[in-house]
């Protein structure tokens, strides 16, 4: 929130503002709402409903009041359904809900997922020695997972989050020409790669016709195990128990489909090229690089995580290089070893 | 639902499973509940209290009570929030939110929508006749809003939604190769592009090394666009009245970072390969590319949402096809022109 945002704020907006601003970006306590009803444990129910009574109106969007000891630690939830539904005579600590409360400084994709674990409407936010500072609402976690969704798929386009389509142009142009830059690097890397058999494309000119397909199925094959494999990182289905079975699995994967889609191209190879052992090389090609292509889309996020770097945001880049090299290698290579 | 699992349930839940799957796939009719407790608009808060507490409880993640007149027409919302602080005498008629209710058939995505923008707790489901069928609540919108931020994510990388990591070999193997083939044509093309170069390939060995990075740069500034415009279009912030707007502020992006990297990659082209035409040409064709590729990143997307085909799924193939053709085709078509 900038400043002059801060300055149009009445005394108690401010105030609620500045004691959200006091936490972590991303953390729980940015996203809390300071304005919790809170009720003693030791008051009966009776008294809690005149209590509220009284008060004429409770916040938007309230499911209940915390309920706090003597101390202000935070003790529990006290549900309007419970609230309306059991004995008046009970007390407040009898019939409260010993829902755990998160902590300020907990991460909002954290408490997103207990949220959607626990089908939760609202929890209490406490501080390090339990003492009850605010509450989160469902519809506040609503736009945590609609935020972290976006910046998944932005992620992947090498984007910034809040990257806005209607930014004016020259901001745009230089947030992207970051991604762009490391891009090329890659690209070169390639290019290098060919270089390498530049005798050899010089005497089968249609090696470099046929090159980008080896490269572009690779690229394709990768980024579907890719994806998956970050989404499986993300829900935490991925471990090292099951690395070893995925990673065979999906390199099984990537070799059916090379096999078949190697058969196709093949066929459509010679037939173009009237050249048996074209058909041949690229054939192994898509193979290898297929295969490859697979194992990466794997062990590529997995690598990524244990680095602490987002898979979902570099793995794609990282992925195309080891396609794009694998692919050029193998076609151009296999071509100098066999052909003419 | 399978009929094994149909089964299996009891009588009672057999009928609430029934009751929400004759509504369509999709449908808010399918996420409902169908226990929605309502009350009377003419009778007083007091009587709801007394009726409430004989009840002894109210279903988990209840925020309120549906209103119904004598016929079951739906007529809005005694939250419990209200009940507990207004006036006993007052009649849930006078003090109940007269919030929306949805049609059991409207798009589940749709009312996510509605949830996020109104901050909602629950709302009412009402059919054609607005007679009140059932309740949905914020916790199952956050499972629609999941489930629509995977089926984007798996869409763009042209997996099926529901796609499991895993799933058996064969399975995963014939679902994905639908989109290698599809790839595969549109790699295809590209190769018949370069194809019509050959002659010129034939003399210039460079120009096969160097034109992968052409195609690359260009996909990337596509897949930039292509993302944020996906992404306005599913906001809603993208229209016919500002695509002219749009589409030349993507351009002027485009082209700003055409120009930049053109100059970087004719510098080590020319120094690579020790010939100043190459540098010249790659960087033209550097620069139409990534335009193209801009201009592509907005109007791909326009059209296909304009032929009813979801452009998160098959947008990044067609702009591929796109970047690859008319950047092999600039790259070679200007050195073939231009180049000895």
């Amino acid at each position: 929130v900038g400043d002059a945002i801060r300055e149009s704020l009445d005394p108690e907006q401010r105030q609620r503002v500045d004691a959200t601003l006091a936490w972590p970006e991303g953390s729980a306590g940015r996203i809390m709402h300071v304005d919790a009803v809170s009720v003693r444990a030791d008051v009966s129910l009776e008294v809690v409903s005149r209590y509220l009574r009284r008060r004429k109106s409770v916040p938007a969007n309230y499911d209940g009041l915390m309920v706090i000891d003597r101390e202000g630690t935070y003790l529990g939830k006290l549900g309007f359904g419970t609230l309306l539904t059991a004995d008046p005579e009970a007390s407040v600590g009898d019939v409260m809900d010993k829902v755990q409360a998160v902590d300020v400084c907990m991460d909002q994709n954290e408490v997103a997922g207990l949220f959607e674990r626990r089908d939760l409407m609202s929890v209490a936010v406490i501080d390090a020695a339990g003492k009850l500072l605010g509450r989160i609402a469902v519809d506040d976690i609503v736009d945590v997972i609609r935020a972290q969704a976006d910046a998944q798929v932005l992620g992947m386009a090498g984007l910034e989050e809040g990257e806005d389509l209607f930014a004016p142009v020259v901001p745009s142009a230089r947030r992207r020409a970051v991604w762009l830059g490391i891009n090329l690097l890659t690209a070169f890397l390639a290019s290098w790669v060919i270089g390498l058999f530049e005798a050899t494309l010089e005497k089968i000119v249609a090696l470099a016709v046929l090159m980008p397909i080896v490269a572009s199925m690779g690229g394709i094959t990768g980024s579907q195990t890719l994806t998956l494999a970050i989404r499986g990182l993300a829900l935490g289905q991925v471990s090292a128990a099951n690395t070893r079975w995925l990673t065979t699995k999906e390199l099984a994967v990537g070799f059916l489909n090379g096999l078949l889609w190697a058969v196709v191209v093949a066929v459509v190879a010679i037939v173009w090229f009237r050249d048996l052992g074209i058909g041949a090389v690229i054939a192994v090609a898509l193979i290898i690089n297929m295969a490859a292509a697979a194992l990466a889309g794997v062990l590529v996020p997995l690598i990524l995580e244990r680095f602490g770097i987002d898979p979902a945001i570099s793995g794609s880049v990282v992925l195309t290089t080891v396609t794009d090299v694998v692919g050029f290698m193998s076609f151009l290579g296999l071509a100098t070893l066999f052909l003419r």
